[in-house]
C-alpha cells in the first residue's frame, strides 16, 4: 500500500515544512514590528506577511486533499510533480506578498492553476473508478480498441 | 483499496469545489467594497461574507477528518450520504450568513448536527474495530446470536 | 488495512474532539463579552481566546498530515502516541493563552516540539521507503549485520 502513496507523503512532508517556514516568517515580523499576540493589525508590511501565511494555511488542507485524491485515483507521479509545483508557487506568493500586494498576483494565478489541475485529475480518476466500476465501463479500453 | 474510498473522494473534491465557491466570493466582495488585501475589515456586508468563508474553511479539515474516518471504520456509503448533506448546510449557511448574521444560524445547527453524528459514526466504528480486534468481541455477533 | 490505522484515525477523532471544544469556548467567550460575529475583536481577554482557537485551527491539518506520514512510514504506536502528547500540550495552550498571552508560551513550545519529532519520524520513514524500494537498500538489514 505505501507503494502507492510513498511520493504523496513526501510532498506532504515538504508542504509542512514550508507551513512552518510560513510561520516563522509571521514570529520575526512580530518581532521586527513588536507587534504582540493576540495583535493582528499593525503596518501594511506586517499585515501583507501576516495574510499571506493565514492564506496559505486555509489554502493546506484544500491542496492535500486534492494531491491526495489526484495521487490516489489519477497517477501519483503527476499528482507528486503539480504538488511540487503548488509548494514553489506558494513560496513566490509569500515572497511576492511580503514586497507588495500585487506582487501576490501572478503566483496566486500560477498556484491556483495547478490546483485546479489537480482538481481536474481527481476529478477524472474518480469518474473513470465510477465507469468501471459501476458500468463496468473501461474508457481506456474503449479508447484503445 | 479504491473501492472502499471512491465515494469518500468523490465527496472530498465537491467539498473542495465548494471551497473554491466561497474564496471566489471573498474576492468578488472585496472588489464590490474596494477592499484591497491585506485589509480585512469593512461594511458589516463585507465582513459577513468574509467570516463565512473563514469559519467554513476553518471546519473543512474537521469535515474531512470525519468524513474519512467514519467512512472507513463504520459505513463509507452513509458517511458520503453525510458528507453531502454537510455540504448542503454549509452552502445554505454561506448564503445565510451573506444576507444577515441570524439567517446563519439555523444552517450552522444543521451542519453541526451532522458533524456530531460523523462523530458518533466514527467513533462506535473505531470501538468496535478496538473490541474485535483486541478482545476478540464482535458485538454484531452478540447482537445477532 | 483498517489494522495499520485504527490507533491514527482514534488520536484523529480525539483531536476533533477538542477542536469542538476550542470552537464552543469562542461561542460562550463571545456571549460573555457582548461580541456578536462577524465581529473578530474586542478586550484583549476575548482576542486571546479567539487567537487561541484560530492558531489550533491552523495548526490541525498539519498535525494531522503528520501524525499520518509517521504513523503509515514510521510506527503507527509511537505516532499515536505523540499525537497525544500534542493534543494535551494543544489543551495547555489553550489554557495558558485565555489566562494570559505569557502563559502560551510554554506549551506552544512543547506542541512545537512534538511536531518536529513527527516530522522527523515521517521523514525518516519515508526516506526508509525510498531507499529500500528504489535502491534495495535496507538500512536495518545493515545495522543489524
Amino acid at each position: 500500500m505505501l507503494d502507492q502513496i510513498h511520493l504523496l507523503a513526501a510532498v506532504t512532508v515538504l508542504g509542512v515544512l514550508e507551513q512552518a517556514y510560513f510561520f516563522l516568517q509571521v514570529i520575526y515580523a512580530r518581532r521586527a514590528f513588536g507587534i504582540s499576540p493576540p495583535k493582528i493589525s499593525g503596518p501594511p508590511e506586517f499585515e501583507r506577511i501576516f495574510r499571506a501565511q493565514v492564506n496559505s494555511s486555509e489554502y493546506f488542507p484544500i491542496f492535500l486533499a486534492l494531491l491526495w485524491q489526484a495521487g490516489l485515483f489519477f497517477h501519483q507521479g503527476l499528482a507528486a510533480a503539480l504538488g511540487l509545483l503548488y509548494l514553489y508557487a506558494r513560496y513566490c506568493y509569500f515572497m511576492g506578498y511580503r514586497a507588495s500586494s500585487s506582487e501576490r498576483l501572478t503566483p496566486i494565478y500560477l498556484s491556483s492553476g495547478v490546483l485546479w489541475i489537480l482538481l481536474a485529475a481527481s476529478a477524472l480518476g474518480i469518474l473513470h473508478f465510477f465507469l468501471s466500476h459501476y458500468v463496468e465501463l473501461n474508457v481506456l479500453h474503449l479508447l484503445t480498441a
